[in-house]
């Protein structure tokens, strides 16, 4: 069964599921999906114009600390980044180009880990740089699907089927017709999938 | 070491939690205390005139049928209530005056049985009166607590208190100074309890 994996890169908790996902699933025979979106123009069309956890103060010092709390259960480094939430767009689009290269996942959770792992600035062209690189991949060739109007629109198109499957939130995982939110469902999702 | 669970009698997700604790702490030197307080005032303290879900529909059909998964998940019974949410404050009263009885536990378990588990409407004095018959006390005594100027300034007190602790949905729990939100973090509070 297929397991999708709706995530946005700036979503303090995709960092928990990406970096957990494929672990999770090593020797199951479920077909992994990513599906990198933007939360932005979903939460604009919520009436939203940044994150949640901005708007809302007292639950974003929450999410904080809950995220400490959950790196540490799962081994995960953290550091509060110095920006959030910050722009995924960049990393969005070379994900989207990607999405058939074996070394998609790789550079998701390398992402991922540069700005909850080490606070770097996502939107920065040579923090993604280096992540290409470490993916053995060539930056200026990526760069360059990143920026083909193709690749533009497929991100566009993804936004837009999250919220017709009424994606709120990430990460999202849908399996069959059932939608999960949070990390905390990503191990039931896996069971649905198991069993679907 | 102590674990408070605060939680609201209207509230889905204290459902999940108030059903499972007692079983979770059985047979560990963990000290229980229940701590009901009201969620209306804390929403409105945050600018919210009733349950998110009830603003925000997405959200609030996912959470019906995120709900009816975990019921199913946890081995409990399960359906929507015609109201949501329902109005708890009778049954936090009684809880209040109730808190040092050693049936106060089964009291938070039958009012959340009766409501999410058979859809009964918790502000009805009938609906209260079986649950106190089932905990074999005499119905009149506690509805005459439940009305006593100091029960109701105690449960205000609460209510008060969940905000100082930065307390903004439930259920929540209390460990040492660490706070938790939601049922999905009561085997985390457990594990930090068994430590501490």
């Amino acid at each position: 069964m297929k397991l999708e994996i709706w995530f946005e890169f700036a979503s303090t908790y995709s960092y928990l599921s990406v970096s957990r996902i494929e672990e999770l699933l090593n020797g199951t025979q479920i077909d992994l999906a990513w599906r990198p979106f933007l939360l932005g123009p979903i939460f604009r069309g919520r009436g939203l114009d940044t994150s949640p956890f901005i708007i809302d103060s007292i639950k974003g010092a929450y999410m904080w600390r809950d995220m400490e709390r959950c790196c540490k259960k799962y081994g995960l480094p953290f550091v509060r980044p110095p920006i959030f939430p910050m722009n995924g767009l960049s990393a969005a689009r070379i994900m989207t180009a990607a999405l058939s290269e074996t070394w998609s996942g790789d550079f998701a959770r390398l992402v991922f880990a540069a700005q909850f792992g080490c606070g770097a600035d996502i939107s920065d062209e040579a923090v993604l740089r280096r992540v290409l690189e470490d993916c053995d991949v060539t930056p200026d060739e990526w760069f360059a699907k990143a920026k083909q109007s193709l690749t533009k629109s497929k991100l566009r198109e993804a936004t837009e089927q999250a919220r017709t499957l009424g994606i709120f939130g990430a990460p999202s995982f849908l399996v069959g017709d059932e939608l999960f939110w949070g990390d905390d469902r990503l191990e039931d999702a896996i069971a649905l999938a198991h069993v679907l």
